[in-house]
């Protein structure tokens, strides 16, 4: 009997009536013959429901009391979900993270799993039982309750499903799998039915909402496959996996669009060593999160520093940059907060040049200018107005034939 | 220095700002000097509102199950009070009953508790928190959560204050104490300032709601004393303790009601070995609860057998009773849902006669029908019709001149 790990998305068990459903979308995995180990989110929108909740006492609370706090929300849903399929008559039992036995270092909001002791999880489908784990959240040695930030749910579900050493992670949502841009801006996208991890890390971390690049990396690492499908339909969705063959295929594989994007120039700054280092670390410490870096050719001595940070870490980044531009004897400090990134992502791209020509004239013939390029072996980003991000993207999908199904 | 426990109710952590209050009261008990340890119930209706969402997915919900999902309510009151007091600027901790060391029996929804290892409550409070622990939980050897059931967080305060040898428990919840008789039907009614455990159990087992009498059980077997007061008000309330002088005060301490009594009586049924063990294991397999029991006289060795039963399961009892009371030779089964409890209490009425002649005068002198007695040595509880209780109540607190404090 194979192992096949589902995870649904808090749009997916909003209320009673959808975690019904989701039970019955579960017998329908185990009647085929699987063991099945469900991962649950919190319903809808518990988790913003909660920390309001938390601000209403305290306008900082501590993390390990948030932490523990937003447990909570899993816990729930979990057994819901449980009584939901033993109402249908099949054994169900729930575990929380730390019944798992998943375990994470102390960084609260925000933990790393350090280690899965699956023995419970394993004892309760000997009992022939299905295991529904809450998702988000773990412990640490000290058996404090932590939670796991940002796509904490997605890798719960790929890091049980290493360690049970499952056939595969199937990640549920609310859309129908990873599309070749996203079909708000592109009527014509298409759905992708396979990617490789590579290329949907890049998707992910450039813009693509429908899953965290974390869960996907740690899916690479352990070659574990990701199906990722909608919760509310029966259509077949998108197989993430590391066995795609390279040739035969389009080369660019999807468009990434992230609107949430602002630049600060440091203007005249000398170019000397140690520069950087007194820009970013201050960031680095405030915990601000840098992506895009570009140091222009020096005239002179002298250079521009152009960097992108999230728009909502504007003004504290700008506060810091500010001083220290002063202290280095750099002329001023600019930002630009109404931009937008536009990556071409495709594994199929290495080693075969001509993709940012045609990139850079494809935005050309549209009237858009970029402001900066940053490139990977596997990805080009422009950074463009963000009034254009629609006609950049419409464009690019139609100059790659991305609604074209690959070869 | 030395501990208290203090334990909060659902109504006085109902909301965000009743929650601040809780946190101000607990920081004025630290700044006594003592150490603090808090338990919190789960917020307002949440445990209503959890039992409810468990209802919509599954009529009959498992046992394991709710239990998981309850515990979240006291988890959510005890982190946010535990935020609310960093707010304050006070070190605080918020632990589960898990990491509190509350371990019960596996008896989901009225686990006992079988023992608590402090060991993290006691870091912490070296550590120099205030520590919050949430009520009405604990954990099986198996790592299984449960609930302690009616009473459970008062259950909580009581044996952690034992376990931790704390100079007093501290229960706060909406009204000011124990009352000589419920304020709502006695104006006159006066709180006490003491009282004995064993009166209290009678009083909350006869039906004062003001604590369960499984808390003032466990209060009694480790002589804890137990403050029962308003968690709205600095008024002193009731102090709950062994201690309490038995020849100066007054020999009735309190009346208590209980309009939640249906009776059954198995009418001519023959008077031989057996019959109150055939009638009465099948009410005890099905769990229901049998208070009084009464057996008349038997005239050619023919009588009749009464009990009385919870309200809500009356229908049950009867459907029980009937085919057993058949098949010993009774003439039928009869029941009435319309009775009341009353009951007066004091251990200074043990070996001092006259007590029940006084309050049967007093309730013949209302016109008001007594159908069945039943005395212990500190307590006489007859039951009456239901809508005559606060007649009888009235009447026995003039009687007994309750209004006047003790000697």
């Amino acid at each position: 009997m194979a192992l096949v790990v589902q995870k649904y998305g808090g749009s997916s068990v909003a209320d009673g009536e959808k975690i019904k459903n989701v039970a019955r979308r579960v017998v329908e995995a185990r009647e085929k013959g699987d063991e099945v180990v469900v991962v649950a989110s919190a319903m809808g929108d518990t988790t913003d429901e909660l920390i309001r909740l938390a601000r209403q006492v305290s306008p900082e609370p501590q993390e390990r009391e948030l932490d523990a706090l937003l447990s909570t929300g899993e816990i729930v849903s979990s057994t819901l979900l449980a009584m939901a399929l033993a109402n249908l008559g099949y054994k169900a039992v729930s575990l929380s993270g730390a019944q798992a036995g998943i375990e994470t270092d102390a960084s609260h909001s925000r933990a790393r799993i350090l280690r899965i002791e699956p023995k419970r999880v394993v004892e309760e489908l000997e009992r022939g039982n299905i295991v529904i784990v809450a998702g988000f959240q773990g412990i640490t040695q000290d058996m404090d309750i932590t939670t796991l930030g940002r796509g904490g749910s997605d890798t719960t579900a790929v890091a049980l499903a290493a360690s049970l050493k499952a056939k595969v992670c199937q990640i549920y949502t609310d859309v129908e799998g990873v599309y070749t841009a996203d079909p708000r801006l592109v009527p014509e996208a298409r759905r992708l039915e396979e990617i490789a991890y590579e290329e949907m890390l890049e998707l992910a971390t450039y813009g693509a909402k429908v899953m965290h690049a974390r869960a996907v990396e740690l899916g690479e690492v352990y070659n574990m496959p990701i199906l990722v499908a909608s919760s509310f339909s029966d259509k077949p969705g998108t197989i993430i996996h590391g066995g795609v063959s390279m040739e035969v295929r389009n080369r660019v594989r999807g468009i990434a669009h992230d609107v949430d994007v602002a630049k600060i120039t440091v203007v005249a700054v000398p170019d000397r060593p140690g520069i950087a280092s007194a820009i970013f670390e201050p960031l680095a410490k405030a915990n601000i999160s840098v992506d895009t870096i570009v140091q222009n050719a020096s005239i002179n001595n002298i250079t521009d520093l152009t960097f992108t940070v999230a728009r909502g870490d504007l003004d504290k980044a700008m506060s810091l940059a500010k001083p220290v531009a002063k202290s280095v004897g750099a002329r001023e400090c600019v930002s630009d907060s109404t931009l937008a990134k536009v990556s071409i992502i495709g594994t199929g791209m290495q080693h075969t040049p001509g993709y940012a020509a045609t990139m850079f004239r494809v935005l050309y013939e549209q009237g858009i200018n970029i402001q900066l390029i940053t490139t990977t072996e596997i990805r080009i980003t422009c950074i463009i107005a963000e009034d254009r991000v629609g006609d950049a993207v419409r464009a690019l999908h139609k100059a790659f034939e991305l609604e074209q199904a690959g070869m």
